[in-house]
């Protein structure tokens, strides 16, 4: 099977075309820069929102595709006009023209829980209705419908799934807001003092990459009548406070979790570290699944920094 | 207060401007042909999707928009491109140009039960999830959450109402797969034959226009903070059949209902005619109200064609 991942040379991306290529599958990988990807997955350099680089992406075929690229929550509230031509425009685009190539494609569609807004109501769950605020989450709600609807007319097979946060990030600005829990990973492993800019009692919603990867490559296959009618399903996180994380990564590395000190940022607390209680049947019924507790969580994303 | 309409030249524009302009209200209408608006209503003719008829649209001024202009259902599906530059790429430069002018101002936006899907489920109300087939549907739900995102960045002031079918449309060509409904109305009170193309049990959910306008009139000051986190409300309709509503017409209009044959159309009767029981729970919290009869719907629906 020819799959192509979009945003290929992300931390996601990289690992999911890994993943791909050693279970024999062909991969063509899009991204803005190069990136090394294991070989024999190709590689398309360029702009998702030129139509040329979409068409050099596709024309090696293309069996199901996974849509990773975006322009992330920080950089798109920096610039909501290119998070517009990224995250809505270039992706309409490329989901026509996917589907016109192999009509009925699956399409695996990496949304965020950024569709949910925030603040966050008391518990979120299945049938808590999106009402973004940020440009981010509210493009990726809007290609949500876009998602569903080609799925319902039989262009595409879609499959949406809303990512919490993953950990760990490489080091460096990824225009993610939510970058602190991954800069804890790398604190920690490096014996570094870290200043976290949420409460230790801060609570976020995380999954490991690994464990990321492994529901992207559930999502290729899944059979879609277990999907709802949406075809969106909020993928299982675990729940954890930042204290509980900071403490976990800091035994497992050796090190005293008195490295860390916690100066919360009141909006980035709001935004990032409120999450409440998570029920999410729909994804639990099709198969998705976390990592199960916080020291396989943090086992699996020190396993890939 | 100046008041935008978009689509004011149709058949439910026209009627709301006549209402706002007797309220005393300032209005500019915005439509691609021009339209006898009530004086001292201004007209602006022009194509939405163009930049510069936006702009004279919003240049006498703008603290509310009610935004009714729209590529309708059968005119989308045949012509999706059209369809995604006005139904979306136009309202969303228009909201951004609109909450630009007047920060937070109130926009009412006339979104429609084709946002969820058919074959609907057994029963709709405020927890049905969206799942568009339709490309007008489809664009209507994209944007719903583009006036939610909106509003809830203080950009607008946003309201936005899913319209039932509205009866009785004008004679003529409209772009609407459920002109049928109105048709009815014409024939009978011309005392003419009509052939239903759904059949006599075929269920519908309907609203007169001077209801409709009632409903966006209450929409243009309701208090926000009555509404859902999406900003979205179903309106009330009267669920009735086809054969319930083609004899409450011959009975007003004072002919024989055997002028009504029904002849079925398998798709117009899945899209159209198989509506299931409906709540709108969010909506009459909010004060949006139906017709409260058959008898009211169908003298309102007469008084106005």
């Amino acid at each position: 099977m020819r799959i192509v991942v979009t945003g290929a040379g992300g931390f996601v991306g990289r690992e999911l075309v890994g993943r791909l290529v050693g279970a024999g599958h062909a991969v063509t990988g899009l991204d803005t820069m190069a990136a090394d990807l294991p070989a024999p997955a190709q590689m398309v350099v360029g702009d998702i929102g030129d139509a040329a680089v979409r068409a050099r992406a596709l024309a090696q075929g293309c069996d199901a595709l996974v849509h990773l690229a975006t322009v992330p929550g920080g950089a798109a509230e920096a610039d909501p006009a290119l998070s517009r031509r990224i995250n809505v425009d270039a992706m309409y685009d490329l989901l026509l023209e996917a589907g016109a190539a192999a009509p009925g494609l699956r399409v695996v569609y990496a949304s965020s829980i950024a569709v949910f807004g925030d603040p966050l109501p008391a518990q979120v769950d299945d049938a808590t209705p999106l009402s973004p605020r940020m440009i981010y989450g509210g493009h990726k709600a809007m290609m949500e419908h876009a998602v569903a609807m080609f799925s319902n007319r039989g262009l595409i097979d879609g499959v949406t799934v809303r990512l919490p946060g993953i950990l760990a990030r490489p080091k460096g600005p990824s225009g993610l807001k939510s970058a602190f829990m991954s800069d804890l990973f790398h604190a920690l492993r490096a014996g570094e003092a870290f200043t976290c800019p949420v409460s230790a009692g801060g609570t976020i919603w995380a999954q490991s990459v690994l464990r990321c990867v492994d529901n992207l490559v559930h999502a290729l296959t899944l059979d879609s009548a277990r999907l709802p009618s949406t075809r969106a399903v909020t993928l299982p996180a675990l729940r954890l406070t930042m204290g509980e994380l900071a403490a976990e990564i800091a035994r497992q590395c050796g090190v005293g979790d008195d490295l860390v000190r916690f100066a919360p940022d009141p909006a980035l607390e709001t935004a990032f570290a409120a999450n409440p209680p998570l029920a999410t049947p729909a994804a639990d019924h099709a198969g998705f699944a976390h990592d199960g507790d916080v020291a396989t969580l943090v086992a699996n994303a020190l396993a890939t920094i």
